[in-house]
């Protein structure tokens, strides 16, 4: 592992002086060949979809069985991030100080970036591209199960890499995809500059755990709505049918409805009139369940659940106190939002809901690199250091000072 | 442990509202207080002194005792932080889309800070001083030797925070000084968002090999300067002087000397000529030894090491490429000087060398907030992620997504 730690770290020199055509070519050339090579690909996944189908669940077999389409869009992400700004060699800050001396402040790469991840194999494209774009070196350690396809996909872009002109090692795959690789991963101190888990909350909370390098915890996402009783109720519905059902998967999707007692009675049925019919199971506290038609009985377990699924937690709250409260003891710290008419009431929600990004009178889903504006993302920071909410290649670099004198002395 | 976090997080959420004015007037009265305390800092500081004696060094005595200068300066510390600009609620984006949707990203504190430190005792004042004007609350576990002196400052800190209409809990003291006090510091998840330990490099690294809790890495500086055969060589006698002699005990003091190997026959006496009388005693390798009049010989243990004290390292070098390479192997990414007068060397060296700070044609004792005009300073920053070089006010904040809808959705 020291091994790999060193090539990453000597290729990351070159990268991050690497001028802005040539990571672009490496991303492009590497895009064109993706699709160009759609049959190995294709091979290679079936073979690890052959091994792994006897023992893991349709989801699971579904998020790592590759198709045409899915190759076209790893591509397509590729000439996406090419497009891109380059965020290396901004000038953060430019001051001169009477005696002369000149002190410019530049955004440079983060140097080694590691990334774990579990068995979707367009992450590996993905992560890289964001990497090499942003002037890092990249090591990728993914789950067993993807690692035919990942080294297919890995070795295509070396080889675009070592076209443009760039050390093939800038990016590198962890053949070995035993525990002890992840360990030791998280253990690569004076390697790796900083380790992201793309995953569940497990392998989240795993790499906390353990890493001694710095991490960047991304992704989990129980967000939260609350209907103060000031709602308009067409905006409120509207709202919650887009964050529950737009795309259930993700980690921006509402899990739990807070609703003010005040409007529960007459807002309740019409959410469940419009979520119904999309399949949408209601996991209700006792007070939600005497309104709904519908309701399974929520338990404890149900507040701060991430369902990433069809299933809506619904709660009846006395009070903006309680409803802050509640997302403060059970939320994750990443998205959550206000339905109210009252300007005060969304003032102190948003300053007292300590969540990346705090809404008001919209929905959730729009926590998102693209979304915001800023490109592609390589997730969605929940922690409050470095950076919050998602992470695009500004976010991928460090900041370094440059400092010119003419002798100058203290 | 758990108590302590729980009303420091309690205490963080009013802290992180609070008007500028109402902070500055803790701080400001705090201030006041010191001095107006100082027999009473002074009885108690006098007591830790006493228990101490026996068993320390006459350095940690120093660094332990207060005097009324001290105690003065200490006061003075505050009314600095007081008059800088407050970081809160700086908009860093103000964006809106085509859709309407409107999204703010704005400065917000961290929330809590756990500062571990040694015995000095200034620095619990200190760190509360940047904590509160941040917004952020602080739980500050200092040595078991300053207790008495740490306990007092605080005291005075609370009731000033107190009298301001701010909660006491801004700034907690852990009373209990072991080990595992500080352990289970590094486990309060959930309650601290970053702990930044202020010490030694044993202190620096435990906290970095044990805390599960996201941290920030100050202090260890090893900075180096390289003299290339073009330097002026009055101005290289005159930087190295300043950065070795001007306060040898801090970290951004000059501790190992590169010089090429075609100008160290005529530098080399220079320098000792300037720095013999100053009390520098020069650890030589076998060529610079051969060169200077009296040198001790360095071993390997002296390269990479901090001396914080009237000792340089010196070593001649064949090439920048070997400068280069012996600051990426023991440096310790703070600050590193090139004395070149050959802008494509200087331009290499500032590139390639991972510093928090790299100079050219200046004395590396800059790297400081105050210097760098940021104001007060709770540390400098050696890692890469959140924020690297000085840590002021901006440095203590995260920042937040304010997204404002008209019942946007997805």
């Amino acid at each position: 592992m020291i091994e790999i730690g060193k090539k990453a770290k000597e290729a990351s020199v070159s990268l991050a002086l690497a001028d802005t055509e040539k990571k672009n070519r490496a991303l492009l050339l590497a895009a064109d060949t993706l699709e160009r090579e759609t049959e190995y690909l294709l091979r290679e996944n079936g073979e690890d979809v052959r091994t792994a189908s006897s023992t893991l669940s349709s989801a699971f077999i579904d998020r790592l069985t590759l198709t045409p389409a899915r190759i076209r869009s790893m591509a397509d992400g590729l000439r996406q991030v090419a497009s891109l700004p380059d965020p290396v060699g901004r000038i953060l800050r430019d001051t001169s100080r009477a005696d002369g001396l000149r002190i410019v402040k530049k955004a440079v790469p983060l140097g080694v970036i590691g990334v774990i991840f579990e068995a979707r194999p367009n992450v590996s494209a993905d992560s890289a591209a964001l990497c090499i774009k942003s002037g890092n070196a990249v090591i990728l350690r993914g789950g067993k199960e993807a690692i035919r396809s990942n080294t297919a996909a890995v070795s295509i872009l070396r080889s675009a890499l070592s076209k443009a002109g760039l050390p093939e090692d800038c990016v590198q795959l962890i053949q070995d995809t035993t525990r002890k690789s992840a360990s030791d991963l998280m253990h690569l101190d004076g390697y790796i500059d900083v380790l992201i888990p793309r995953g569940g909350p497990g392998l989240i909370n795993a790499v906390k755990k353990e890493a001694t390098v710095p991490v960047i915890e991304t992704g989990a996402g129980t967000c939260h709505t609350y209907i103060a009783p000031s709602a308009d109720p067409d905006m409120a519905v509207k709202i919650v049918h887009n964050a529950k059902t737009n795309r259930p998967s993700v980690c921006n999707a509402l899990e739990c409805l807070l609703v003010h007692r005040d409007i529960a009675g007459s807002i309740l049925p019409l959410i469940e009139e419009k979520l119904t019919p999309e399949g949408v199971i209601f996991r209700a506290d006792t007070e939600a369940a005497t309104i709904l038609k519908k309701a399974e009985p929520a338990e404890e377990s149900d507040w701060g659940k991430e369902y990433d699924d069809l299933i809506l937690a619904v709660k009846v709250v006395s009070s903006l106190d309680e409803a802050i409260g509640h997302i403060g003891r059970f939320g994750t710290h990443h998205s959550d939002a206000i339905i109210t008419e009252v300007p005060e009431e969304a003032e102190r929600f948003m300053n007292e809901v300590d969540s990346a990004a705090v809404y008001w009178n919209a929905s959730t889903r729009f926590t998102d690199g693209g979304e915001f504006g800023m490109g592609a993302e390589i997730g969605i920071s929940t922690q409050k250091l470095h950076a919050r909410g998602p992470l695009g290649l500004e976010q991928l670099c460090s900041e370094k000072y440059y400092i010119y004198g003419k002798g100058n002395i203290r």
